[in-house]
């Protein structure tokens, strides 16, 4: 990997943050086992392996036999950078604590169930781009206001606005920073839109967000 | 934090590795929505906010509104760490990627279920001591001969030989370097025996591998 990632230390996930997704998803969530929607984001890490820049290429993943996966998916979404330590603010607070933003892509194998943690599907090695660069806080006023688009091969296949996120920017810092101290540096990736886009072999992506920028990435071939 | 953290980059936790564990939990994993047992590794991350040392204090948790949580509870593992950069290798040859052995303590929430990834209750800021020291891994000729066991207030709450594992050492390394590159320094806990033990404030919490090293922790106040 030739640049650097942006990522420092940390870069947490939310799932399950899109309102219209939720609401198609109640009744799964009122069966066994919970019986009853989240009542706490869902969160989930895009480790250090994972960790990939603007303009580089994603692996396209194997399988345990060493054979090409037949299928990835990619969402994108706004990545809210952690301009100083952060523990236990208040949603009122919360948007002082940022530094920064920029756009998160996030390729993984296609979920197979909202239960399981699936560190399979979900951490593998170059599938977690940032960037193309971090965006000062203060040129963004207002992050809920924001429009995430995602293109593959020069068509727009999802368009997602903020505004419909089950928890807003700021409410999402603060519940976090209840769950653990955040960073400088550490990027929170606070939703992605409900379905995920299909991508294939030497597909190129881009995401993109007025103001913060596009992250451009191509698929690698098996 | 005085000394500095064992762990870089990466501390890996491995779930229900515990033979007799699994038997228990047979019928829980037959019912829905899984209706079979898992067929992986089932892992979960301590990341960054929650790494600990050996002599520290493991800081008591609060909910959301401040208060002190009514209970914690602890395991223990032997720390497999990483010595050089592992992809795909075999179970065969997987023990030559060892660098050397720790010990690993996990403080947590009890854990309410099985399903839902819980990173609230897992990612305390403090909860994951490692050390004493890392054994340089020619000093341990089989790790699945070790024996685990794990102290409250000088009482022997747990003893877990890791011969009771689902899954051996090399095997972990295996499955695991086919879901991600795993980097020299990053750690993996093989696994905690079956139940976890209860913990309160205040407490010297002591876990033991002979030839590993004794890792000791007290429980801060609310």
């Amino acid at each position: 990997m030739t640049k650097k990632t942006l990522v420092n230390s940390k870069l947490i996930c939310v799932a399950l943050n899109d309102k219209k997704q939720l609401a198609a998803l109640e009744g799964t969530f009122n069966e066994a086992p919970y019986k009853k929607p989240p009542t706490q984001p869902v969160l989930y890490y895009k480790p250090r392996n994972t960790w990939n820049t603007d303009g580089a290429t994603i692996e396209w993943a194997k399988d345990f036999s060493g054979q090409a996966v037949e299928s990835m998916v990619v969402g994108a979404s706004l990545g809210v950078v952690l301009g100083k330590e952060t523990c236990r603010v208040s949603p009122e607070e919360a948007l002082q604590y940022v530094g920064g933003y920029t756009l998160v892509g996030d390729f993984s194998l296609p979920e197979e169930s909202y239960y399981r943690p699936d560190i399979k599907g979900k951490c593998l090695d170059t599938t977690a781009p940032v960037g193309p660069e971090i965006v000062p806080a203060d040129k963004i006023s207002n992050p809920d206001a924001l429009t995430v688009t995602l293109s593959v091969k020069g068509e727009e296949k999802s368009r997602f606005d903020l505004s419909q996120m089950e928890r807003s920017v700021a409410e999402l810092i603060s519940k976090i920073s209840y769950i653990m101290t955040l960073q400088p540096g550490e990027i929170i990736a606070v939703g992605f839109a409900g379905d995920r886009v299909p991508v294939a072999q030497g597909d190129q992506v881009e995401a993109s967000i007025e103001g913060v920028g596009t992250l451009k990435n191509t698929l690698g071939g098996a």
